[in-house]
């Protein structure tokens, strides 16, 4: 009998991920009926996102798991109602253009490109940067997110300070720890990366305090979650002249609303949550992926613990 | 008797550059003496630039060689008072400049970064670019600045045609060479990065013609040299589309005359000929090693081959 496998993704993306779920389950050699509409109780899996139909899990009393397309589960992790098992998106086209966004966003703030976007008529002022071996950068969080855009930007020659709760230990990067690593990591941190979960340890991270350790000046970019930061400290900071520059791709409500300082200050860049789209050509064989071990009782990859919340 | 080596560079320079290169030859253990100005007869070593003071070598009856500061010798190779061996710059610091500019300008089309550093309040709109493996790039030049910058381009994913003038060989690259080769390496690039030598054979290489085998709304980066692009041809191309963005950093005339269309164009991005500036540290340790090799005896390194013109 075919698995009935829900699709509570965002409707509106329900024309682009049907055809490669669909092409993917076959693949696997799973029998699947994949619909956007079941009765609850004949669910077996459920493809999620917090911009879907679903927030009650209750009714779905048959699903073996909940398989998020999302990397980010904060916003369903402290959901009561959900008993089955979840499963964070680590697609292999999220991690790709996630890398892309940040090195491309790092180099954009050492090269000063912003400078030659806005240049005016006959403005041949040069101001040569410094070369990469002279700017260190730091990024808080080495899942496979942080891990993967630290590569590039090593390979360029940038010294790159990783930070993360536990120890970690990552190929030709500073790795640090723990309360007193996180003190080390901001000192240097000439351009800070925020790719770390959102969890009660993590959030408003960034404040007065630990954005007062950063060398002056420092840009702050943040492809990770918006409650990362303090808002109202950022703000203070960057008029302050302590921070340089913020790029900020999540916020705390999104969309940003029109009226959001961070819309108006001219130290600020926002993108709208575009560092790192699930791509659903690449994250649909992860989805199939899990199916096909939870049904060979394998174990589930990217399973999210509850208690750390990631 | 000491070394008479001149310094016959841009003389605001001069502060700049006289004390690592004074270093740089005493770490070599050579006793040289180092000065802007020498009675012409007694100068055995030259270090040049277009834009310091010599542009007549003829009295320079003894100088064994001339040391150019620049990577590009077009300025100086057809000079017929020269007939002392001339050496290019090739300076690591040079080289890891040019690699960060060209793939900071990469991502930064790539991704469409200009959207976000000029995106007006409340503008959420996200539009996902293709991820790397999906943006074929194309370099012409394969020179080291060339190989340099497709590094971190190949391991970002983008799939790289590189040509030359012969054939090369560079692994993870799709290499061409030749007029046929040309041709194939123009056809796929959504972005096309010109890191050719200014030769008699690659003057107005990008024109009209070669231009229209581009795929239509392709990129062009320019950190080459200026004679490379046909400036009309190319306004022609952008009016009409065929070419989407150009980000031009040399120039026939620099500084760009404040009148020239290219700084008023809005789909034209000026950089004032900084993509790869010479870094004293690191260029004073090529022209020191040039000189102990010739008082060695040994082959100079990056000796300029008069009739190719590099």
């Amino acid at each position: 009998m075919a698995l009935s496998v829900l699709y509570a993704g965002r409707p509106a993306r329900w024309p682009e991920f049907q055809p490669p779920l669909e092409a993917e389950f076959a693949k696997a050699g799973l029998d699947v009926h994949l619909a956007t509409d079941f009765a609850p109780e004949t669910v077996d899996y459920i493809v999620f996102s917090p911009t879907g139909p679903v927030s009650d899990f209750t009714p779905f009393t048959r699903a073996k798991a909940v398989l998020s397309l999302w990397a980010g589960v904060e916003k369903v992790v402290g959901n009561e109602t959900l008993t089955q098992p979840l499963c964070r998106m680590v697609d292999d086209g999220l991690t790709l253009g996630m890398t892309e966004w940040v090195t491309g966003h790092v180099l954009r703030h050492h090269l000063d490109i912003d400078k030659d976007v806005t240049r005016s008529a006959g403005n041949w002022d040069a101001e040569i940067p410094p070369l990469a071996p002279e700017r260190p950068i730091t990024i808080l969080g080495l899942g496979e997110l942080g891990r993967a855009a630290a590569a590039p930007l090593i390979g360029l020659g940038f010294p790159v300070t990783g930070w993360s709760r536990s120890p970690k230990s990552v190929p030709y990067m500073t790795c640090l720890h723990g309360k007193d690593g996180l003190k080390d990591a901001l000192k240097t941190a000439e351009i800070l990366v925020l790719l770390l979960p959102n969890t009660p340890a993590t959030e408003n991270i960034l404040n007065a305090d630990t954005m007062g350790l950063l060398p002056k000046g420092a840009v702050v970019i943040n492809p990770g979650r918006g409650p990362l930061i303090n808002d109202e400290d950022l703000l203070a900071a960057l008029d302050a002249g302590q921070i340089g520059h913020a790029t900020l791709d999540v916020f705390r409500v999104e969309p940003l609303p029109e009226g959001h300082p961070f819309w108006h200050h001219p130290k600020v860049t926002v993108t709208p949550h575009i560092a790192a789209d699930t791509r659903p050509s690449t994250s649909a064989k992860v989805i199939a992926e899990n199916v096909r071990r939870s049904e060979a009782g394998e174990p589930l990859l990217h399973l999210v613990d509850r208690h750390l919340g990631y």
